[in-house]
């Protein structure tokens, strides 16, 4: 019987692990050199928990289960109420603000589509219990500190700041009610993938009188340098929107000092997900072809007290290894993903095995990765061998005599050979040939 | 509303996970080392495949759920199904032998004690479509390097090894029938936990005759240094029961050329979990108050086969993140799981606070681990916060000028306190003080 991986998810072969590797260890170098630390949970949570957080309707998107005790489970489709959980049950003993990282594998009964699977990673950032917006400023430079490292520029990549606080604080002196509030959100979210008259159009259509119609489409209008003049005419005199701009405005100057202004705009139509985000929203967004948020995050202040921890604000972002292997690719900025080259060791003859068993054993214990042949054969073969495992160098035992001092190593590259102390060669295997005998 | 981890899983706060890191580094670094590639598949698979591997009677230790398409899966309980699935897909195309580990998450849906969690991690390391024993002394030799390179010694942990072909064709010779092997090698894997007496009592209530409760006895005994000797005799005329002894002293003569003699020892009881393994076993037995099997493997014939690839031999072994920091932990060789300590740069007055956010951006964009406060406080209580981070220096900017070459840098541990040029700090934070000014 013959059997697949399950739709939606992906095997690892060693190619692709490596690809896999060398994001996570990109996602967290840029986390730990940013002050940050590395937390996880368990890989399924009480289903009580996504209930808690985004209600009934979520256990549909859920992989759930239960255990011989009948109690509920699901697979954690995101970190957050994880992060809340943890952060809840020590809270109070724990110095603020937290600054955590974590790159969860999550998992969602979606129907598998391009970008969208079943099972991904993701990079999470937050910093907990700090409601200055240094803490925002922070977490926008994190992400673009990364975008940096892997070699994304300005011209491929932008990060769109807005605050959900001062959108709803504006929409609230232009008179909307509480209950357009999801509507008209949700309508300004579309805006970027839409022309001004299919806005114009669309904003028509939500039943809103004239003056809320012109609000609405200044509103999206307001992007770019200028944008936050124009929006602080928008503002008047609500002094909720006017506090709302002086944040964000604040943001805008602490990533300016953080050297990273070019990668940065405004743009008031980035709203991000409607329940969750409270004050600054923020998203990466690619400008190649794929013309998509690759990575996107916000201000929340409720999560913890509403998961029993008490009240405290936090900032935070995610993005997912399926999206950003996706726009690297796209820039043709994915490393090579051949497997390290390492040490082969060969034997001149059957008599000096038991020496390259030792030698190698002595090479892998002063951590130079190193193999050998299983099969005695030729030594015209296992160089050949050598070269297919893409090995830097052979070392060829050419004595059996186990005291013997020197052995034979090559570099496959040059074809330089040269007898090298074996004393030389444990200290510093690349380094003995350049250095001669 | 307040929510737990659920039973039997674990939190990873930030001093767990640097310990967790610790031991997947140790992990990987000896498999790399040893020129193994690291591969990773679904957390769930389709449940058939581990009934095609175990049977219904698996079902019920397995997290098992269906998707809306009503299609069954499992959180996987173990990697070598997955593995077997992977290869079984590619073989043909796969130079031999495949050389793989992974460091999978699996759950198991048991009942929560000491040392057995319903969540946990394995160090899987594996080599498929190589019969010779040079793989079986190769997987053995990478676990001992593992051990070694954490420390543990010969006196600690003892890899115990030993081959099901030999027990089963020496219990054939001695006239065991077909129906005999399941109870008969259950009580000799009991043998290390019995005094002598009571093994003998043990294999009295059997059932077996006078001869063959003799040799049982006999393979019960035979271990250490003289084992393999006394157990050639009990071999006979049998050549099946021959051609493991050879197979088997083998093994442990590339061992000895490896350099790990001193870790291996044979013990004819030690005969590993009933249906899976065929082969060479081994396992290594931590010698401390726990006195328990801390890793296990051995050599598998048919699962490859029997997941729909064709006919190919593997070894291979596994241990748990578990059992492993136990183990440690017993011998005081866990590492201590501070935070790395890196840079803290603070601001002589708020004046200064742009040249620190600036940086402190440079800094960590050359991947030096840099933090700052998020609060604007007295130069005193900066350099507090900093202590209570466990800075290893913390960087003084004391004029605004963002042109100005130097800042002070000051080691918290000396106290020594000097003048460097940015451009020195921002080559090597930690030489610049050491260099002078």
């Amino acid at each position: 019987m013959k059997f697949q991986p399950p739709k939606g998810c992906r095997d690892f072969y060693p190619a692709e692990m490596r690809l896999r590797e060398w994001l996570f260890e990109r996602w967290r170098r840029t986390s730990i050199r940013n002050g940050f630390e590395e937390y996880d949970g368990p890989i399924f949570e009480s289903l009580d928990l996504y209930r808690a957080k985004s209600g009934d309707q979520i256990v549909s998107e859920l992989f759930h289960f239960v255990d011989r005790g009948n109690r509920e489970f699901a697979l954690r489709p995101e970190m957050t109420p994880t992060l809340a959980r943890m952060v809840a049950a020590r809270a109070p003993s724990m110095p603020k603000p937290i600054r955590w990282f974590s790159m969860p594998r999550l998992c969602r009964a979606e129907r598998p589509q391009r970008g969208r699977l079943r099972e991904f990673f993701q990079w999470n950032v937050d910093v907990i219990g700090e409601d200055q917006p240094i803490a925002d400023a922070e977490c926008i430079f994190v992400m673009i500190d990364f975008l940096r490292d892997v070699g994304l520029t300005p011209d491929q990549v932008v990060l769109k700041i807005n605050s959900r606080h001062l959108v709803v604080a504006i929409l609230q002196s232009a008179g909307f009610a509480e209950e357009q509030m999801t509507p008209v959100l949700a309508a300004l979210d579309k805006r970027d993938r839409l022309s001004a008259d299919a806005f114009a159009e669309h904003v028509g259509g939500l039943g809103i009188d004239a003056r809320q119609r012109e609000t609405l489409i200044h509103l999206g209008d307001a992007a770019g340098p200028d944008g936050l003049e124009r929006v602080g005419k928008l503002a008047g005199n609500s002094s909720d929107a006017r506090q709302a701009l002086a944040t964000l405005t604040e943001v805008f100057a602490l990533l300016t000092s953080m050297g990273v202004a070019e990668y940065c705009t405004f743009e008031m139509s980035v709203v991000r997900g409607l329940a969750y985000y409270t004050g600054v929203v923020f998203e990466a967004f690619g400008r190649g072809g794929l013309q998509r948020a690759i990575c996107g995050g916000g201000r929340y202040d409720r999560l913890v007290s509403d998961l029993g921890g008490p009240p405290m604000g936090g900032v935070g972002f995610a993005t997912s290894d399926v999206v950003m292997l996706d726009v690297l690719d796209e820039f043709n900025l994915l490393p090579d993903a051949a497997e390290p080259r390492g040490l082969f060791v060969i034997d001149a003859g059957p008599d000096c095995f038991d020496r390259v068993l030792r030698l190698t054993g002595e090479l892998r214990r002063r951590n130079h990765p190193a193999i050998y042949s299983y099969k005695r054969q030729p030594l015209s073969k296992q160089i050949k061998q050598a070269v297919g495992r893409r090995a830097a160098r052979v070392i060829i035992v050419e004595e059996p005599d186990a005291t013997a001092e020197r052995v034979a190593v090559k570099d496959l590259d040059t074809g330089v050979q040269r007898s090298i102390l074996v004393e030389s060669l444990l200290a510093d295997p690349f380094q003995a040939l350049e250095d001669g005998p």
